[in-house]
């Protein structure tokens, strides 16, 4: 039994306020967490505002949970108390099927999402499926590690489906909460680096973050000039682009991928995919074991979000901070 | 020099008549052909009809050649006169372009393709780039190896790049001259074979050629049948279609491969590739080092496109015979 102080909203795009909740006693394979940080996500203002008709009030938003064990289940051995986890989009799968035997539990068919018919981590403790609680390194900083939990493992997952080489030249799509720790990965990766960007007045801090090349996207000469020397595109935005003008940008065996969620169908003229055998691929989160890997790699590269921390008592602020595209990069709330 | 025996449409969708044409001295790198056979590919019906603007007249079609090398460049060491070699869509490659240089002869900026601005294989002999002059096996059978040259390498490089295994459910799309290539392909590759055809009436002859399963694409309640199946397809049509419904029907991870030419761009939810990481990608032809790999795994399986022969002089009915789409599976022409 564990009584929660939680931040919720009672209805669509609502305040978050103190809410109150019970949790049951802690089932056999699931951990319960403390919460010292919790990154927002753009997600959490979607769900906030129930644009994709799938959120349940009171809503407490946060799924880049940053906290210690403090309780496990009879079948947990591998946590302790005391421990250090991180807890993105996803707090549970049900470990049987193929996607979950073969490593891919983020592409099971039953999994459950941290907010979505479950309370988030915009509180004093949180629970989830061990699988899904991930150890952190020793040395991480726990006050900017939260957004690598979703954000981070949604950019990282795609570069190592793409087998993506030190030897590659790639680009970004979009420079923000997503974006830019694309930018520091592939950077770190030993890649060269073009960001894709509408925004030109971000040009010296996109360069800091590892980007070699600053493209302005809505200059036809300037993507015409790059035509054919890219091995690898991320689309971290989620609006209509001219999907053939980044196509063409692609070196012939190049991948554009997707992890912006378009609403509108993507017009692919098949094509551009054949004559240079291209490819378009897409991918939602990460697996927990790319998530180990990942947070390895950021220790050992000191790879962090560029983040702005909010007392969790400005909630309310620091999501309006994102909601009007102030954040730079990423938001994460302190909750203790 | 040389004086060329071919047969030739002098103007757009016009039939083909017997014309002269002359070869000047063979460059060094170059390899000389005597034809004994050519396939017939829809391509050439496309090239004689003027459908993609490249053509020129007079027009010799013709780029699923099996003949024997009668004479050679100076640079030429590895083929001797009496080889027996092939001959498909692409007739010369820079060598030295990145793609070039890496294997992929066929993504090289600068090719020449066999019909294109060159006179093709509907003669007695033809010319081309020694790379291209593709080695057949001791014991292949040279009267149905033809299609293997341009239809064949369309649908087995796809199986290479995917990384399609033997425990993989795979997919064709079309049974015609290039998927029912494909279905044998698949079936010695030891995968699962489904076929999706608009043509029940095709269903015996499907089943024999390796198919273990065939779907009527046109009954949407069979498509829901097999949702999250498949592994692996390939588009051999060149129309639209229902992408969605056949992204539906892949597992995740699951890729769907395009070798026809739709004209209308595909219109492709990123929602659908996302939630289970699927892909869409497509290719040209192949490479001259997959042509040699497929041409060792097709005498050791014993895998050939089931053809009809015509003789040279009764070419005209077999262009006809293809165009009106009652071409069982593949038209192949004898030179002598």
């Amino acid at each position: 039994m564990r009584k929660v102080n939680a931040w919720a909203a009672m209805n669509t795009g609502g305040t978050l306020e103190p809410f109150q909740y019970q949790l049951a006693n802690i089932a056999k394979d699931d951990v319960e967490i403390k919460v010292h940080y919790c990154g927002i996500c753009h997600s959490d203002l979607s769900m906030l505002d129930n644009a994709w008709r799938r959120t349940e009030y009171p809503f407490v938003p946060g799924h880049e949970i940053i906290g210690e064990v403090v309780e496990t289940g009879s079948n947990v051995g591998h946590l302790k108390k005391g421990d250090f986890v991180g807890v993105g989009w996803i707090s549970e799968s049900c470990m049987a099927c193929d996607q979950c035997v073969g490593g891919d539990q983020h592409l099971c068919g039953t999994k459950e999402e941290t907010i979505v018919r479950r309370h988030g981590g915009f509180a004093d403790y949180v629970r989830c499926h061990w699988s899904w609680a991930i150890p952190l390194p020793q040395d991480i900083d726990l006050s900017k590690a939260g957004p690598l939990l979703c954000g981070g493992i949604t950019v990282f997952n795609p570069i190592l489906m793409a087998n993506v080489r030190p030897t590659d030249r790639v680009g970004v799509i979009g420079i923000g909460g997503l974006g830019h720790m694309a930018l520091k990965f592939l950077n770190k990766w030993g890649c060269e680096v073009t960001a894709f960007s509408s925004t030109p007045s971000k040009t010296p801090e996109i360069l800091e973050m590892g980007a070699h090349h600053v493209v302005n996207s809505t200059d036809s000469e300037a993507m015409k000039s790059i035509r054919g020397t890219l091995d690898f595109i991320i689309n971290t935005t989620n609006v209509t682009l001219d999907w053939s003008a980044y196509l063409k940008t692609l070196k012939p065996k190049g991948t554009l991928h997707m992890v912006g969620v378009v609403l509108e169908p993507m017009k692919i003229p098949a094509g551009l995919l054949m004559g240079g055998e291209k490819n378009l691929t897409a991918s939602p989160t990460g697996s927990p074991g790319q998530m180990r890997t990942m947070m390895e790699f950021c220790v050992r590269h000191n790879i962090y979000p560029t983040v702005e921390e909010f007392p969790i008592k400005k909630i309310n602020e620091a999501m309006d901070h994102l909601r009007d595209g102030k954040a730079r990069y990423r938001v994460v709330v302190k909750m203790t």
